[in-house]
């Protein structure tokens, strides 16, 4: 490892004693074309009502088909009007659904929706968007990156690509039997990105907004951060997918597309923070640490 | 990057292959020796009182000796009773203190206690304790490990040590100028590790329990996270050392020795998980994902 990173610390400061000096975050998002960000289309974008505010979320499809299928048919019928957030675990996750989503007899019923899913813990890469790469290694994985909006990492070795646990990612809560997922539980990353969970769980999105009202969430007293009998248990008002709600209220979110110049200019930014305040720019990152810019859309379809 | 993650994995596989099955962490803990536990000196237990609760705060004074020895009296002169929480950031940091800490001529008075620090943002690695690698490598420094039950780096070419702002690390903010730091206003790790602030910080602590009390506060609105006008600031009651409490009232924690056999074999089975619920144990681990070991302790001197 030493020496990795002192080769590749020896190439940065090469490339950026050539290089005009790497812009700050400010002058990469002033500076981004209409062109570099995609609007959210309505059908990935998910709404997490709970009475402190609303969540939004971007799913995934392309890792996920079957979970984002499954969520999109449960949010239809209302299967999370009513329920609660089940746990919030301090450093961990925040998770809500049905309490009994694993017990067959006692779940709320799901209708056409299936009772187990398949696990979608990883997705053959050429099946996925373009890969950008975070140019200083990964710990968990060969590569690590991003791919359509979404921190990710992949192993060529194997060809396959993954969604990476970093703060704020959608997984769908599973008991020990990999296929034993229904997407009935849901879970929000809410600390330090837990990837040792990748290729454990089936993540399918992220938050694009109002994470806090999950992160903020008095923690549960029980393991596991399982809320007590005594706690009240935070609502769940319901779920909405935005495609079934009418252009007027309809909220719109556009991504920076990390396959773009102004992504991988926003990532230098992050590598090598200009702003007054820093002694040492790290000129290094860590995947989990980009946060990909993310605003609401002013657009009408 | 890559040629080195399938090198250290081979070697880990191979290693694996000639060991005994690890432990899970539940065995090691269960099995850990009297010994691979210290007492925490009562002169650097803090405790930061709120209204939901205590956040108990281990200091690491060998780090950043002024500004630990600037906090211990800051604290006997009750200069922290009756501020408040400033700012809560998502994913990112609370901070207490004095709102004016930065004014000469309005911040509240500090009797003795030094006006400005200057930085203690490393420390000679042979001034500090002994180091304990974790063993797969880190993206923003050459090594990372622990030191002396503090998540911390080192770089073997110079010969310094610092802190790493994992998850409850504490920290004195500071304005633009490297040693306008004064142990006024404190901050504490809520969020992923924002390991590009390594180095740019004086890092002196890390909570030991409570964190809760921070991490769970409701988020600010203004940027940065600090409170508006609007939101009623979080109170502080009061900040404490464990040293001038009674005997009986005194708070008393025990940190696994990060440098026992009892931690490697606990890092080991963080590495690789072997409870009924993982499918794919990664087989690595960062050092921000590694929870020391922390306890009560029921001994009386």
């Amino acid at each position: 490892m030493r020496h990795l990173f002192a080769l590749s610390l020896l190439l940065a400061t090469a490339a950026n004693a050539e290089a005009p000096k790497p812009l700050t975050s400010a002058e990469v998002l002033a500076q981004a074309p209409a062109e570099a960000w995609r609007e959210v289309n309505p059908e990935n974008l998910v709404l997490l009502e709970l009475q402190s505010g609303t969540v939004y979320i971007e799913l995934a499809p392309a890792f996920a088909p079957k979970h984002a299928e499954q969520l999109r048919g449960l949010i239809a019928q209302a299967y999370f009007d009513g329920l609660a957030v089940l746990r919030s675990q301090d450093n961990y996750v925040a998770q809500w659904g049905d309490p009994l989503a694993d017990n067959v007899e006692q779940a709320r019923p799901r209708g056409e929706q299936a009772e187990r899913l398949a696990a979608e813990f990883d997705q053959a890469s050429d099946r996925v968007g373009a890969f950008t790469p975070v140019p200083d290694g990964d710990v968990y994985a060969p590569e690590a990156g991003f791919i359509d909006g979404f921190p990710a990492a992949r192993d060529p070795a194997t060809g396959r690509s993954w969604l990476a646990h970093c703060y704020g990612t959608l997984g769908a809560g599973r008991d020990n039997a990999p296929d034993s997922g229904s997407a009935a539980q849901l879970y929000v990353v809410t600390g330090h990105a837990p990837r040792h969970l990748d290729r454990n769980v089936t993540l399918f999105g992220r938050v694009l907004e109002g994470v806090e009202h999950l992160s903020s969430l008095p923690r549960g007293r029980a393991p596991l951060g399982f809320y007590t009998d005594e706690q009240a248990k935070p609502a769940v008002k319901g779920m909405r997918i935005a495609s079934a709600m009418g252009e007027e209220e309809r909220p719109r979110f556009e991504v920076m597309r990390t396959d773009s110049g102004s992504f991988r200019a926003f990532i230098e930014s992050r590598r090598f923070r200009h702003e007054p305040w820093f002694a040492h720019p790290a000129g290094r990152i860590e995947v989990c640490n980009v946060a990909i810019p993310t605003r609401r859309s002013t657009a009408r379809d």
